[in-house]
This record gives C-alpha cells, sequence and structure tokens, in this order.
C-alpha cells in the first residue's frame, strides 16, 4: 500500500482580513485563489506562496485517475497550511472541472464532509502533519529538493508513506524533517507537486505490479 | 526522443450552430466547454464527447512539467477533432489556471500561434493527425483498450511516437489503427488520456533516463 501525503498544501477559505478587498468581493467562491485574489493578498503573511487550490486539484486528478488507486493500492490525504487533513475514499470520482472542485473543497472546509449525507468521499478533519502521519504504516519518504539524490524506483518500498509538498515554492511550514525516515531529491531542480506524484505512483505500480509474476 | 501526440482531442471553438444559445451567450470564452455549454450541445453530432478542454490542459501540465520535458527528449503536439495541430516549444511553461488556459486555447485556435509576436511558444496549423505523423521519425505506438495488452516498459523503445486519444469517450474518429505499428493496451479499463501520458513518460525516463549509467 502507497500513502500519498500532499503536505502543508495551500488550500484555505479566504481569511477574514481580506474578505472585504475589492478583488476579493466580487467572486462567489469563498476558496482563496492566488489567481484571483493576488492584490489582497500582498496584505497576507506569506501571500506570496498562498491561495494554490490549482496545485491540490491537479495532483488529486493525477493520484486518483491512476492505475494505482484503480487497483486498491493507493491511499490519498491532503494536509493544509492550516492543519486540515482531508481524507479521501480511494471510490471519489475526482472532479475535472476546476471551478466545480473549487465549490466541492469550499463545502469540504466549511461543513466538513462531502457529501453531506451518506458514506463521506472526502472528510475535512483538525489534524496536524504529525498526527496524521503517526497512523499511517510504511517507510516515510520526504520529497525535497534538500534530501539526498535517488532514483525513485530504488528507494519505493511496498508499505510505504510519500511525503510531497503540496505548495509553489519554499520550505515545508511543518516540522517534517524530523518525521521521516528518509529525505529525498529525485531531480535537481524544485518540481511541482503533480510531478513527483505520478513519478512516485508509475515507479511503484513498475515495481510492484507489473514486474510481478 | 519521445514524441507524443493527443489525437481526436475535443478542442474546438464554440461552432457557429450553438453560438446564439442561452446557455452559450453568458459566457465570454470562446472554446466549447461541456461542463458550461452542456445543454446547447445536445443538439451537436457528438455532443456528447465534444468540448473537453480541460483533457488537454491536465495532460499538458503533466506532461510539459516532467523530468522528461525538463531534459529535453519530449516533444508534445494537440491534434483536435477540426483537424488542427498546435505545435508546442519544449520550453513553455504551461498556464496552470484553466480559465485562463483556456483564454490561450482561443487566441491560438483564432490567431494561430501565441504570442502574437516574437518566438512562438504554440502555435496551430492545419493538419491531419496522418500529415503530423508522417513527419514524426520513431515507432508509431497507438495506445487503446482494444489493443494487445502490454507492459509499459517492455515496448519503449529510444525513438517513439505515442498516440494517446485526447477525448473522455469512444474511439479515435482519425483512421489512426491503418497508422500505428503496434495498438496496445496498458490496463483494462479505459483510462483518461493523461493517466496514460504520465505512464509512458516516466516509463520512459526509468528506462532510457534513470537506469543508465
Amino acid at each position: 500500500m502507497m500513502h500519498l501525503v500532499l503536505a502543508d498544501s495551500e488550500l484555505e477559505l479566504i481569511p477574514e482580513k481580506i474578505a472585504g478587498h475589492p478583488s476579493v468581493r466580487g467572486y462567489r467562491s469563498r476558496i482563496l485563489d492566488s489567481s484571483l485574489h493576488h492584490n489582497a493578498m500582498k496584505s497576507l503573511e506569506d501571500g506570496y506562496r498562498r491561495g494554490r487550490p490549482d496545485i491540490v486539484h491537479i495532483s488529486l486528478l493525477v493520484a486518483m485517475e491512476s492505475i494505482l488507486n484503480r487497483e486498491g493500492m493507493l491511499r490519498v490525504y491532503v494536509h493544509t497550511r492550516g492543519d486540515t487533513v482531508i481524507y479521501i475514499n480511494p471510490e471519489t470520482r475526482m472532479i475535472k472541472n476546476y471551478g466545480r472542485f473549487k465549490g466541492l473543497m469550499q463545502q469540504l472546509l466549511e461543513r466538513g464532509r462531502v457529501p453531506s449525507n451518506g458514506e463521506a468521499l472526502m472528510e475535512a478533519r483538525n489534524e496536524t502533519l504529525a498526527q496524521l502521519l503517526e497512523k499511517l504504516d510504511g517507510r516515510k519518504i520526504l520529497f525535497s529538493p534538500e534530501g539526498k539524490r535517488s532514483s525513485m524506483e530504488e528507494i519505493m518500498e511496498e508499505d510505504v508513506v510519500c511525503i510531497i509538498g503540496g505548495f509553489p515554492h519554499g520550505d515545508f511550514l511543518s516540522p517534517v524533517y524530523d518525521m521521516a525516515d528518509e529525505v529525498v531529491s529525485i531531480y535537481h531542480e524544485m518540481l511541482p507537486a503533480w510531478t513527483v506524484v505520478m513519478e512516485a505512483i508509475v515507479s511503484y505500480e513498475n515495481k510492484f505490479i507489473f514486474r510481478q509474476p
């Protein structure tokens, strides 16, 4: 089983502080989005990296539609800057339209689950990254340009927890270097989250699914 | 070198026939999008599968941000239902925001190139899939659930042309089965275009980049 954790993801509701700003008021969605709220975000701490639901969306489309997930061997978690952890039911068909995805994330962050009734497809809980990682079995590999240069295929183990940053620049906010068994770099440049996600998933598949007799 | 061809992609400007429909008139973008124009599209031939710029967008984000592209070993082409071929400069940083991506595609389909002046990042030419494939060197592998079940790693060759359908359901519109050297299925279910794109790219990288001395 691979557990995939998108850590310190830049996904959040619009902070109170900028809710009245002209560049924010005109939109119906309450999810912070740097491509819309750029001007208002200049006054926010860490404003240069926040408001990136697009990174979460693309990473989830890559992960949830993978062969690994279809084979039932993948669990995906989104941990956010605000210490919310989104648990995703592996059966979830991720919404492809970006606007609708943001609507879903808003519902999730405001109400804690989607859909409101019946079996949850996604659930949001107040949890730190440490609290999440404690529960997951497997070797904890943190991906970071600061890590030891390694080949994805070599480091993959059958039970593995892959921790990938869900932010566009900078470093992890959570004290994640203390929680990992290994810190690994797969390339000499910073890669987008979904590129690391796809490298991890396909390398795992090739090692543990396709090459098995 | 890998040439990646998204074939018969469901990317087009809004057809004249439905331009006046109430579910179309309210939007500024002139790119057909089934998540917005669903009602109007019922009267279009093949309306059930058309208007999927999201599939092209996600596939391009996966391809252009890959390690393979950063290493200069990938060329990407989008062939559309209307027999336009979009040539993408490997240096292009693909726009992450979906709304802006559609704006770019509109500009490209209306004016033929982006940006208007200077070195082109993307160019749209009137070409059939056959005309494009004639120009590309390498073994032509067509991915289709109808193909022979094979492992991605085994079929990859150093010079290869991967042909992947850029549509959500159904079969290729172009006579592509006659143009391919091999028709291959990598999974027993239909996969989204970007899942096949990532499987092809990472398997190629593992075979020809990471495992080289």
